[in-house]
């Protein structure tokens, strides 16, 4: 039975975090085995809301391919590709931004709140920025790819995506595929501040390629329990980024429930806590880190990596897009 | 010195009228030996609002491209190409979108006009037909024409061009070109009926292709002056479309004067007038029409001629978009 295909990505504006590592590359590495796995560095769309800063962009294509090939996404199973190597995906959101009203994508609760976040309005936002979904719609649709990896909140975007897909098969006959979405249920990391998720442009992460002082350092930041001031005071697990962590990263969850009641009761310090964490931490980082120093040392075996799967991606591609143009019909 | 470049085309939505010749095609064949021509059809454009309708776009292509060869565009010296041929001109397109925000989109006149006309609003209009003014700004700019032949309408769309290739220019450094209008000042040809302008979708026009007898039919329906009944009633020459044809195509202006005073003392009868004016037209279709014979019967030197201009129009637009992606710089 041929695999099913999965379409997955990420904006190259930033070394991957470990927000990164549990919402989506663990996964793929569990994947990557059981479907056809493509991820894309999605240099264009990073462009969209990064219209003048595009070294930024080119310097962390670099960054995320050895982010991907450290924590174990194998390219001989999963095609990492960049999107830009593909034009083909833009000739198809061409066709496909004629399948959608203005209206309905500013309709879009994803784009809407990314809006909000980036203070972007109509008179600020680019008409790029504001058709990314359409173009991801293409990404997604021009792999034929049945199923994407998602968080509840990014569920509208897979709902366009699929009335798009609907609309193109009932115009022009039966070519595209609708997704389905492969639900997430990891909750979001915070981040070290004990505010909102764990994000680059938030300035509370910790990268996978952090190396040890800087771990150390970010850990011992990490919010606790600002009421828990002596070690006998009873502590609360709560709101705890400590134990938010542990609970996210240390396989041992006896110990950690141990832990949790031993703070919870009074007699566990935070620098105590925070040095098991590290070390928790610090021995998932490890072996990320030290393949990431041997491929960065590596540049040819990267590029080669990165060129092939290119494309390969792109040879794929151009045989649905030649399905997608003979049911369009322009051709003469 | 290099000829300066010319971009300009049409929408393949139906075969072309005499309000295409005296508005363009007469124009284009004088301009091919001064300038370096290209002349683009543009069906990518065309299926912005005709998108559940290829086929007509698909078989317009071959009447757009007979239409030019008959009124003597030379394939040799201007190079008629299809739009969708040259991918790169999608690409291009993600790069401009980026550039221009969707209230800039919104205000552009031309498209207003458009929309009202069609009776788009933002629930009907899809996204592709709002920013197609982008998709001709790419056009235009990946074949960094200089030159750009217009009616007064239109301008607003160069302007939308000009802005877009000042903020290439500004962000990416120096690569694309600002265009200028050439301004046409011949006034748009009313329709038979003498209502509006002559347009396909109005269906009161006389096509280039039109036979001896279907351009005889239309002629005597030609809208003149309702109160001039009897041959001796004095007529009118204001609003009368007899006279405004033969303002536009009877090159001999003393004979059109001496008939405009003899019909405004009284004296010359409708169907004599429109017999003179049947006889102008049908000296002026007939070798386009004889030419446009010859051509249908010879389907290969028309693919050779369409093909081959296509390949040679994108090789010079992949030119270009190679400077335009190392201004970027988003390859690695």
């Amino acid at each position: 039975m041929t695999k099913q295909i999965i379409l997955t990505g990420d904006r190259p504006t930033g070394k991957l975090h470990l927000g990164h590592y549990i919402g989506s590359l663990m996964n793929r590495v569990d994947l990557q085995t059981s479907y056809k796995q493509y991820v894309m560095i999605a240099d264009w769309q990073a462009l969209t809301d990064n219209v003048a800063n595009p070294k930024k962009i080119r310097d962390s294509i670099f960054d995320v391919l050895l982010d991907y090939l450290s924590v174990g996404i194998d390219p001989n199973q999963t095609t990492i590709f960049i999107q830009s190597r593909i034009p083909e995906l833009a000739e198809l959101t061409m066709y496909l931004l004629n399948l959608v009203t203005i209206a309905r994508l500013g309709r879009n609760p994803t784009v809407k709140e990314e809006m909000r976040q980036k203070g972007f309005n109509d008179e600020s936002s680019s008409a790029g920025f504001f058709m990314y979904p359409v173009s991801q719609a293409s990404d997604i649709t021009a792999f034929m790819a049945n199923l994407v990896p998602v968080g509840e909140d990014q569920l509208p975007v897979l709902e366009l995506t699929n009335e798009i897909v609907r609309k193109f098969n009932s115009t022009y006959g039966n070519v595209l595929c609708e997704i389905k979405p492969l639900l997430s249920n990891v909750p979001r990391l915070p981040g070290l501040n004990g505010k909102d998720k764990m994000s680059k442009s938030l300035n509370n992460c910790i990268f996978l390629s952090d190396d040890e002082e800087v771990l150390k350092q970010k850990v011992m930041q990490i919010y606790t329990d600002p009421n828990h001031i002596k070690i006998t005071d009873k502590g609360s697990i709560v709101g705890n980024i400590v134990f938010s962590y542990l609970d996210a990263f240390d396989k041992d969850k006896n110990e950690v429930a141990k832990l949790k009641e031993q703070y919870s009761l009074g007699g566990l310090g935070d620098i105590k806590i925070k040095n098991y964490l590290f070390n928790v931490l610090n021995n998932l980082l490890t072996p990320i880190r030290n393949k990431r120093k041997d491929l960065i040392n590596n540049k040819d075996y990267l590029y080669e990596v990165i060129n092939k799967s290119s494309i390969q991606a792109r040879e794929k591609v151009q045989l649905n897009m030649k399905k997608v143009r003979e049911a369009i019909g322009l051709n003469i």
